[in-house]
């Protein structure tokens, strides 16, 4: 679709007010300024020819109606793992409360244990669709890209606690941190080319080719939208490559004050600290 | 809480004016007078004095910002499948679009085979709640109860198609009709002592006291809330008893055309026939 904008940010400008902008690339989202957008909604934006100030960055989605995840989808990871390759891609939902901003904290409770990153690619549909038809192409139904980190307490995602079933362990509030920019596809003509790392404290963990990925976004949308209508605003996190915690040997969780930045080429950078209470 | 109604409907009256109402028990709902609440939800209303007939009768919610199934949650069908019990509830979702009226056809889409039913006994939250204190009971937030059926594409639940995640499954539009009552709790001092029946074709298939259940609703609401705040109208499906289509033999699913009743004492029958595209 086309998006009216190419590098959305969302906003509390100089008086505090919650704005749309379009940001500038390579230069520090804080004190940038800004040409304004009109609308509620980032599928629903009118240009101005206002400028503000940016002064906080905030989640680019005001809300979602659901959070889409799925598991297991770098070849490289699949091959490591052992695993066999999927037919379909494994897709599990976080609910709408766990939206988190781009530079927002990750509040984990207590009894949320061994906590976890995946950095991820994500893709936000700006139009609701459903069987999309073999010869339209599901992108066109992408308002835009960005990172986003699925946060996962393994302790809950165990067979024995979760039966199996992903969504649980990763569906707290505020476990999917958004962001910062929101990217048009037309910016981004080839998303296989990005690449995507993951740090925690400035230490690499992931690094892929969103290329390796199994399942395309293209693939991911048509699946999702099979007898189920995707509504403009839907997330789909389109899972994350090697080198999570749970596969590091000695297992090291994420602590108190971690901060965990997932960086893919293009999109810019997301950064959370992840506060345990 | 303290629902403002007994026996919530929502509906469509003589001018087709959608209305709340309060219905009496063991008379046909089409054709009843009932007196009017005002309101825009189900967790807002005030009664009226007016009074409207009942000509269509629809989902009693208007909207739901989620609803979670709950898997493997009837004792006897655990020991008769040979399953080892569950250290906690098994948790699913089925998106805002899945909902569906009580009467209304469940509209089958063509690549979604091995269709079947499971009849739930289903609780609505009234009130924004997270991480309830272990002094507070649970359901001091359930709204009400009413009857649902979480159909199922058993093609799409197969472990090599879903990486053995239950939601793809069953999230397809109008694949969780609900009602056609929405009882309030004040109504129902004991819900473990109601029986669900369900029915294809008026033939009984499953029967079970929901007392059989091995997490009570209020065990499933306090697992839920545990770090996310659940919303007003979220549903809550509690899990289906033995006698599914799945562990029939020999093996039958829902044809085109089966009407599927479920049943549960004092809340009524759901009642939708099953339409392959």
């Amino acid at each position: 679709m086309n998006s009216s904008f190419r590098r959305l940010i969302r906003f509390k400008d100089e008086n505090g007010d919650i704005q749309y902008g379009d940001a500038v690339s390579d230069v520090a989202l804080v004190g940038q300024k800004v040409i304004v957008y009109l609308g509620q909604v980032p599928w629903d934006l009118k240009p101005t020819q206002l400028e503000r100030v940016v002064s906080e960055v905030l989640c680019p989605l005001p809300y979602t109606p659901i959070i889409y995840g799925i598991g297991l989808n770098y070849k490289t990871h699949i091959t490591e793992a052992g695993f066999p390759t999927p037919e379909y891609p494994t897709v599990f939902t976080k609910p709408p409360d766990a939206l988190n901003g781009p530079f927002s904290d990750v509040n984990v409770p207590e009894e949320c244990l061994n906590i976890d990153y995946e950095g991820e690619l994500c893709a936000i549909i700006g139009e609701d669709c459903r069987d999309i038809h073999k010869d339209d192409d599901p992108l066109n139904y992408v308002l835009g890209y960005t990172c986003g980190n699925d946060v996962s307490s393994r302790y809950w995602q165990m067979s024995q606690r979760s039966g199996q079933q992903h969504g649980y362990a990763k569906s707290f509030d505020g476990f999917a941190p958004l962001g910062p920019v929101l990217v048009s596809p037309s910016a981004i003509p080839d998303v296989s080319k990005l690449t995507l790392v993951t740090r925690v404290n400035g230490e690499e963990r992931q690094r892929a080719s969103i290329g390796d990925m199994l399942f395309s976004v293209g693939d991911i949308i048509r699946h999702l939208s099979r007898g189920t209508t995707l509504r403009a605003g839907t997330v789909i996190m389109t899972g994350t490559p090697s080198g999570v915690a749970f596969s590091s040997d000695p297992l090291v969780w994420l602590k108190n004050g971690d901060e965990v930045e997932v960086e893919i080429s293009e999109l810019g950078t997301l950064r959370n600290r992840h506060i345990f209470k």
